[in-house]
């Protein structure tokens, strides 16, 4: 990639500037699609301005732009679908920590949506995000082929729906009555979280048009680096500074739910989320350095503090 | 339309037979879309199942379905649409009938899902019909063009979002803090309420691959219709009977909101109702019998008893 198209390509930079780029783009990009109306919808704006501007990894639009770089994909589109792909992940955050769910008070750092706005609003505001990013999606200012549009709002809703991060989130409110083996907990994990990381690599693969042949080691990349990234957050939750966090940890031992923690031990879930990092960087292998994002995006995952 | 057609066209038959013939269809839908998984989201499904089969008047899918049938469109494809859409009214119902929201214990002469399946399975059974929705329409299966399919997603996702049914809902909430005028109440419902409504009649059109300036007079059709179903759910609300409407009544002048009802009295409030009802079957003057189904809808809006 030519050095004068740096300043607006995450491909190269330091992992750390394309956080921080991605992150200032996607909060612009909310900025923009969350306009406070002067109506009395205003304070549902505010709830989801609320929880979607200024916090949060922003992991899954730098995963979908970082892809979509790998095949010269125009970023003011996948800066787009990116955006539409965290407000799935936004919303899914507002209705987890709802009072008949996660019940949390704290998120990144701030009072979760319905502490500040109450519940009803909290359930409408992820119910917007949830209809926004469709709408993003299927917008032909977004993309203009019309084949895309439609690959991409399939691609979000099934990882979304009751087969993928709904799905997951049920299964996690069982938990707290069953006892899941490792393979429930995998296929749970997978599901909650590791089906919506999934889905914001296969975008930037839907928008660079690859053929099918070639989305396989994608797919695997996806794939393991969501289940290195659950197993990190357990690993958080255990272990992690929550002012860093900025959300209530140890949650998951006072549950009593089964995790990867609870049924590997600290010192295995942590051989166990390298060796998936590893798996997940061994999958680039045809990539050259155009790939090196994707690679310290898996690196980062399991070092992270927060 | 040839009578050989009759049995599986609701274009020519009586209205109650077109109702039935389409409710028992959607159920038949829903009843495959949400096949009951052996694993631990059974209570999700069944939760769902509980909200989407077996009530309801099915109005959004006879819409869809009647305006497909104006344009030879295949049936089986209205009906998955229509399904789709059904799939949006239903998650806003069991997300409106939430403690947090209008908390009500029986809809459509049931128990409200919250009350059966808790309120996390029921937050999380809207958001999975929500999800499945456009999943749906986005399905290569549902229709073969992928830009029917987009625009298809495009027309929901703005029905069902902030400037749609949710941000009718938000108002709606704030309608019991602030006083409303007529305008607003009008704009409230027509978001609330008639948005999907409409979509439901565009989406007919949209599969009908209809030109521009022959969609004028069926948007024409669904807004005055909309408007008057809402005047007519708040006649219900104040003068119709529990056991048949399936919900409880009379809840919003305990709230003090103001209302169609409220704003005009009830004299006026059905004499505008019919007057909408008028105006709806006008903008249908362009089409011969085979709008009979869709005016007898028109007409069914305004003298339902639930």
């Amino acid at each position: 990639m030519a050095d004068a198209e740096a300043p607006t390509s995450t491909a190269n930079a330091p992992l750390a500037d394309a956080i921080a780029l991605v992150a200032g783009e996607v909060d612009r990009r909310f900025d923009t699609l969350l306009a406070i109306p002067d109506d009395p919808r205003a304070d549902l704006y505010r709830a989801m301005r609320h929880a979607a501007i200024g916090g949060g990894k922003r992991l899954r639009p730098l995963l979908t732009m970082a892809t979509a770089d790998l095949f010269g994909v125009s970023r003011e589109c996948s800066l787009l679908v990116g955006t539409a792909i965290e407000a799935i992940h936004v919303y899914s955050l507002i209705h987890d920590d709802l009072p008949a769910m996660d019940d949390d008070d704290m998120r990144r750092g701030k009072p979760t949506v319905h502490k500040v706005f109450g519940e009803a609003a909290a359930i409408l505001a992820g119910d917007c995000l949830h209809a926004l990013a469709f709408e993003v999606l299927a917008d032909p200012d977004t993309h203009p082929d019309p084949f895309v549009r439609a690959e991409l709002v399939l691609d979000l809703s099934r990882a979304a729906g009751p087969s993928g991060m709904a799905g997951g989130q049920m299964m996690d409110l069982e938990a707290e009555k069953a006892r899941f083996d490792l393979a429930t907990v995998t296929r749970l994990q997978q599901m909650k979280t590791g089906a919506l990381i999934s889905a914001a690599v296969e975008a930037g693969v839907i928008l660079g048009r690859v053929a099918p042949e070639g989305r396989r080691s994608l797919r695997g990349y996806a794939h393991d680096l969501g289940l290195a990234f659950q197993i990190a957050d357990d690993l958080l939750d255990a272990e992690g500074d929550e002012a860093l966090v900025g959300k209530a940890l140890r949650k998951d031992a006072g549950a009593g739910k089964e995790t990867f923690l609870s049924l590997l031990g600290v010192d295995r879930a942590r051989e166990q989320c390298r060796m998936l990092v590893d798996q997940a960087v061994e999958h680039l292998h045809a990539y050259g350095r155009e790939a090196d994002l994707l690679r310290a995006v898996a690196r980062y995952v399991v070092d992270r503090d927060r």
